[in-house]
């Protein structure tokens, strides 16, 4: 089976008719599809499927409780709207390489190989990003991420229970975290950095620290054409200055800061807003610049008589060996990223990751925009097997 | 039946346990069981039910088409949370008016007495407010209302369909407005002109001009974390400062102006908006002075890119023989009001009309804060008898 063939089992899966972009989101319908077509891909290579306590799939070639093993993979659901290789290509090139390095005869490889495919990771649908690996490594609460409520009220544990899983099992899993030796995640730039240097894939220094945050600024709930301008507390115009405050804050320490995610009540056309949460995405190069955006953007939730509240938070992340790797890849540009992702949640477990860019022309992301050229898709598969057979020989 | 016992049957009815308001909105299961206790109030008095081609429903003492009668009442359905008397105090006094005028025993009156439901008044669900009598007077197309979405992407037709009603008779009904010599219309005060006067009830004057826009944003979906603030074209921050230029616009023009319902999209944390809808609404003395609004509002509109659209207008309205009513009830205090009622809709198709406004202590609307208390609501009812009695006999 080719990349082109298993990548187009995958396209139709969640892509919305009117927008053409994708909406993936943990443990419902189309989740179910995608687990079903990553068990189905590791069944016919005879890979062994194992699902840990926190719903990720791994699929092995080997037993890693003998020898920790080599895993490939990333993850297959997406942000509102999100393009098709944010995810999916990370898990169809571990496939892909592994199907590759078996078409070469190499002889038994000394590791056990495995595929994962990390649940939740955009956090779309409970606002937790890589909930599947921080549950795994104990980074995410369990009895927290059990009282996660989607926009309708379902609690994940409701949304696991009807999707045939029991949240009451979440936790850390050592077990599962022990046969990993060296995880590898290939994955479409989310920038430009490729297209700049006009190279087709990159090997990834580290992820620059960041977290969420949810603002809570309150209203008073009146008439839209009977109260008067100067007696009025409109929770809308708390939230236009703090989307405002957040560009500025984040401009001034060399940081990013998005307000991608709002919720308005009662959100009446005729109404003034009583209440605005306004979800706070902010990320730097250096810790301390994101600290001194949220101190001051707490200043300002304050001031308009509301709350900032951290919801998760990532530590900046160095991956291992990025200079050997990139000498071993024809002298692949090595290049740092603003984007979480399930290898940082990993390495900062101690875990051992390697994550590998692949060039993106448009530089965008999350967004059906996002893209990558499928000879750039097909050669960012070869370093994958590269360093695949580097590890496990 | 007293007014508390009216009052009483209907409180229950679509109150949100967690926030004490009400979500009544045009043809849900809520809006039926609304109906259904209209339709028995009137079948207890011996009223003959007729439903309009819009959905209004009239309950009729005498024959409108032999002479046309005197119509009472208001609205049965919510804003988002809204509060409990903006709407269904019109319609409970108007029972009680009626019971109370044969409670006294009166010969027949010269005219029928007419008590009205109007749907969808408050426009919650589908935008676009008084929807039931600006079909009944044929100020809203029946296609566009027809084609009117909710959230859910439900279309007006289809949600009438759900309640049993075909929407394809929806249009301008002559026969239901020829039966209508006058219409009187008691409604909780939305501000505190009583409450500042000390008196327990107005006479409205009239409706000052007042409108709705849809404002269209465009922005550029990315990733929050990697793409970099100069590269970005977030709709979220043309949406606030759309938001704090609408207020300061409607300050320097002595108008007011709301942005009560936004819609984002993708809605994701970490994804840059590609798209945020802004509702404004916008109202004034002067028509001059909305216009003035709206004209600065579109430019700003433009200057981001965007567009902004008319989806309802109604001009200002002036009530009848005010002074004359106003003397009949204890020289009652004259007030204009900025908020769009059913009586201002039929004014302006011709149609003498009347409000009375009962005190509201708290001056709040359209929340669960909205008030009126009994003693002020029953002689808001004795007001309203008064006139029934003036213009039927």
């Amino acid at each position: 089976m080719t990349f082109a063939a298993l990548w187009s089992a995958l396209e139709p899966i969640g892509r919305h008719p009117r927008t053409g972009g994708y909406r993936r989101y943990a443990w419902t319908a189309e989740d179910a599809t995608l687990r079903e077509w990553f068990a189905g891909e590791a069944t016919v290579r005879g890979l062994e499927l194992v699902e840990d306590r926190a719903g990720n799939q791994w699929a092995w070639d080997g037993d890693p409780d003998e020898t920790p093993g080599v895993v490939m993979g990333s993850h297959l659901d997406s942000v509102p709207d999100g393009g098709a290789f944010d995810g999916p290509l990370g898990v169809v090139a571990a496939f892909d390489a592994l199907d590759r390095m078996r078409g070469l005869g190499l002889r038994r490889p000394r590791r056990p190989i495995g595929i994962v495919n990390f649940a939740d990771e955009e956090g779309a649908r409970f606002g937790v990003a890589c909930a599947g690996s921080r549950l795994l490594t104990g980074t995410l609460d369990p009895d927290r991420a059990r009282a996660l409520r989607d926009a309708d009220g379902t609690t994940l544990a409701e949304a696991m229970l009807a999707a045939g899983r029991n949240a009451r099992h979440l936790g850390p899993d050592v077990d599962a975290l022990r046969r990993i030796h060296h995880y590898l995640e290939l994955h479409v730039e989310q920038g430009r950095g490729l297209a700049d240097l006009g190279r087709p894939v990159a090997v990834g220094s580290g992820i620059r620290p960041h977290g969420r945050w949810r603002v809570d600024l309150p209203g008073e709930a009146n008439h839209a054409g009977t109260t008067r301008l100067e007696d009025r507390l409109d929770a809308m115009i708390s939230a236009s200055g703090f989307v405002l405050a957040a560009r500025a804050s984040a401009q001034r320490h060399e940081a990013v800061a998005t307000c991608g995610k709002l919720r308005v009540e009662p959100n009446g056309v005729n109404a003034i807003p009583s209440h605005v949460t306004v979800w706070l995405d902010a990320r730097a190069t250096e810790e301390a610049a994101v600290r001194a955006v949220v101190a001051e953007l707490t200043e300002v939730a304050t001031n308009l008589g509301g709350t900032l509240t951290e919801e998760s938070w990532s530590d900046a992340t160095s991956f291992p060996r990025t200079a050997e790797f990139a000498a071993l890849l024809d002298d692949a540009p090595i290049l740092d990223t603003g984007a979480g992702h399930d290898a940082g949640i990993l390495a900062n477990a101690g875990i051992p990751a390697t994550m590998l860019f692949v060039r993106n022309p448009t530089g965008v992301s999350h967004s059906p925009a996002e893209y990558a050229d499928l000879g750039d898709c097909m050669y960012g598969t070869d370093c994958l097997g590269t360093l695949l057979i580097e590890l496990t020989s």
